[in-house]
């Protein structure tokens, strides 16, 4: 029997309030420290690893998070989700991304059929399409080969899709599986779409729409601008455009495009880069069998997320140590910091799926809720940080909760060796070290250069960043979002949020406004 | 004379503590939002305007915080910066960024020479420069001309630059000044500069190595690395890449170089863009006369900021305001949303601009203050944004103030006209649209659709983002940060904080480490 409780109602909730706070300069400090870097540690899919050893946390406090796990029911919570509940309450929904990948329960039917069945005749379907792309069978009208494929869409649309290829070009270019370049189209001014149609070779561009309902403004606009674009060239948009929908929605059955493949209702847009939003674009960009092995990657890590045992669950133990850091250390932001230039978007997806998942006030039965949620999300890959907003991290007045990911090799193998250590190695050290200085501080009697330490971190590690790596990363911090929404009893798959601004947006378009509106729109001169 | 006193000492940040705080959503409903609207707002240069109608402050907050302008001299302090004191007390350093574009006081004399002279000269031999390179004078060992320009930097040798390249390249495309593109390599990641060597022509290309003080860690690395690059292709490195440093660094006189730029100890690197630093990049990528309209509307917006009214000096009135909501209204962090897709990476380069200036806790004499500084600044363009992490800005527990950047034009002025309305209606609509969303809210009986409102926003607004306008908004940010910093009392201009990680790193990989730094480095095979 699943208890849907607000997190203050929750009696190991008010235990972790008065378990002693650790001190984390000191523990770290020493043979101690040595001691937790081997401790705290717990394996992930893929040959990753999550390292807590510099999170300000002890036995004491995990056993804590471990009780608190267990009166959230977290595990079962998951397990519900995965068999098919109706845990999206605000749009009442079932919430089935982790289906795209792997069957973790019971078959799930909905719709009148089996989904599972469903999302692999989908990627089956975009395989197949895929491979006809590339054998030049599906080709332009004058039977020439498609070279560039064009994501048109926006927000989870665009920045998972996006972060992931970004993440998997160089891999795919070193290992020979690079099929197409990929660009994408999001804004909807007009400077982001005239950009990238002047930047590749349109006669030879495949286009992918990409919306869920059919209806999102930016997309269909900019697929309008994608059309003007391919007639001024004097090539049939039909012939150059498929789309990636619900079954249900007004593009799903249209002539304006060579095929669609579907998503549904069941996959919100931020958690949808394993479902066809993210399988065409990469299918086409890298081949299917890479995108299978992303999944491949992305299933194993939902796997341990099962686990019902904390400290054997690393997306339910990084969710958890974040909620003590955002409820009772009282940390109001989170920087994700990828050691990786292929992760150079990685922290804006994950912005998108942390902060529209959880930046909620009312709890998932719509009631108000007496504590804080999600926190701001934010983060460069390092070492560009470090040159950056890393001053702050270090010695400015508030404390930011950090996570690393970093990899021993690197994705191109392409070095040098200068003053006796490669680049890669450069990099790592500066990881490593990051993590101590935040932790361990440096005393210094000058206070200007003073170090308190005391800044808590962790770090996925792995061998290298490849399509099974990054599925797992990328399941990692989906059920870690997840975990935090069942700990805060909030609805973490539906956005409200969002409406106002849309409903505001027309009704400017439409002159229909007063007060405040209409003077903003005059000095807008709309 | 200067009186250099904590924020908490002063008796105006007292009184400002006891004015009644605005009720937002109530203010900006009806006529009264209307006639804020016209009443908040002042002229920035270049016909730029900041609009702060949708801020919690009404002419009780303004007027102390006025007085607390007055208190803490905010205009004279800046006046003693532009006319050479020392303010930048940690490295007992003038500060004399805005002497780039301009001057604003007294000749200000160092190192035995007129530093606006200095300047003068360092911008008339890139102009010089960079026009033989567009001439062809200047042309690799074939005697071809060079293609690309390849910008060799990280921080504030990359952020700036970077963000300010990519604002800038379709407005010169459109305007037939681009001469050449501009690519980036700035992590130590291997993976970044063979990416971004993989995608040039390396035989057409010119490389600029910049590095304040010559010894920057990743920078000489992927000098190195690009040198190798190459060397491999049969090309002389000393042919192909010029530095720009300053005059006492080991790179200033050096024969690897065609020719070498200077800047100097007075410029920190985020505050480089208008520099040599940014100078030979944009002014090989646009040509000089862009770089100049760059520089004067930077110059006019200094201009402006030594206005002693603070109802007229915008970048001190935006100084103000953040102070107000960071110290008495308590928000940690602040986005910057700009609408226009040409400004993709400002919110990267503001990020370290403000984190690293006031990311501090001890003032300017290294004492300890009782009180927060700088917040957490991240941002993403609109409307991206509104599909991403604007659900937590909307509805989500903590408030995050806002600062908008709209135009009433698009660069490229390419555009289609859908439902009655072209995207860039549609994308100014959108930024009207959310500030009075985040200002009033709108209630609903669904408590999960019910938005409270009282979200503080501003909104710069221009007719479109042109050289010009560019450089005022930079010198906007860089003047709205130098206030807050002397309202704080911190040395904005120092960063002490990214040492500690820089000697741990070196530690690691002459493997003189110890403890949990001994770990890490062996999970990360080092």
């Amino acid at each position: 029997m699943i208890n849907w409780k607000n997190l203050n109602e929750l009696s190991s909730y008010q235990e972790l309030g008065k378990v002693k706070p650790l001190d984390l300069a000191e523990a770290m400090t020493g043979q101690k420290g040595a001691d937790r870097v081997g401790k705290y540690t717990v394996d992930m899919a893929e040959g990753l690893t999550y390292n807590y050893a510099a999170k300000a946390v002890d036995d004491d406090i995990l056993g804590a998070l471990a009780k608190l796990a267990e009166e959230a029911q977290l595990a079962e919570k998951f397990e519900e989700l995965y068999n098919g509940a109706v845990v999206n309450t605000g749009e009442k929904r079932l919430v089935l991304h982790q289906l795209t990948r792997g069957q973790l329960g019971n078959a799930v039917e909905a719709d009148g059929t089996d989904k599972r069945s469903f999302y692999i005749e989908q990627q089956k379907r975009i395989a197949d399409f895929a491979n006809k792309v590339h054998a030049g069978e599906i080709a332009n009208a004058k039977g020439e080969k498609f070279t560039t494929v064009v994501q048109i869409g926006i927000g989870g649309s665009d920045l998972g899709p996006r972060a992931m290829y970004l993440a998997l070009e160089n891999w795919a270019k070193k290992t020979g599986t690079f099929k197409m370049n990929a660009a994408f189209i999001s804004n909807v001014d007009p400077d982001d779409a005239s950009a990238v149609l002047g930047s590749i070779d349109v006669a030879h561009s495949l286009f992918i729409l990409v919306s869920k309902s059919g209806t999102t403004l930016e997309t269909l606009t900019n697929q309008a601008f994608v059309m003007d674009a391919l007639k001024k060239e004097g090539l049939d948009p039909a012939k150059h455009m498929i789309a990636v929908t619900s079954e249900t929605s007004p593009i799903a059955h249209s002539a304006d495009f060579l095929d669609a493949f579907y998503m549904d209702d069941y996959i919100g847009g931020r958690y949808s880069s394993t479902s066809a939003v993210g399988g065409a674009v990469l299918s086409l960009a890298f081949g299917p069998e890479v995108f299978a092995a992303f999944l491949d990657g992305a299933a194993a890590e939902d796997k341990l997320s099962t686990e019902k045992d904390l400290l054997k669950n690393p997306a339910m133990l990084d969710a958890l140590i974040g909620v003590y850091e955002r409820n009772i250390l009282g940390f109001p932001s989170t920087a994700i910091l990828p050691y990786s230039q292929a992760l150079s978007r990685f922290p804006a997806h994950l912005q998108q799926l942390d902060m529209e998942s959880n930046g909620k006030s009312v709890n998932r039965f719509g009631e108000p809720i007496g504590y804080v949620t999600g926190p701001i999300i934010f983060g460069e890959p390092g070492t560009n940080g470090q040159h950056s907003f890393y001053q702050l991290l270090h010695q400015g007045t508030d404390i930011v909760p950090l996570q690393f990911v970093g990899f021993r090799k690197s994705q191109i193998q392409n070095d040098v060796d200068i003053q006796g250590s490669t680049s890669q190695q450069k990099l790592c050290a500066n990881v490593a070290a990051q993590i101590v200085a935040f932790a361990c501080g440096k005393e210094n009697a000058d206070l200007n250069k003073n170090f308190k330490g005391g800044r808590p971190s962790s770090i996925i590690i792995g061998d290298d960043l490849n399509p099974k790596t990054l599925g797992a990363l990328l399941a990692h911090f989906e059920n870690k979002v997840m975990f935090q929404g069942f700990v805060w009893n909030i609805n973490s798959f539906d956005q409200e949020g969002v409406q106002l601004g849309k409903t505001l947006a027309k009704a400017v378009l439409a002159h229909e406004t007063e007060g405040a509106l209409t003077e903003y729109s005059k000095l807008l001169n709309i």
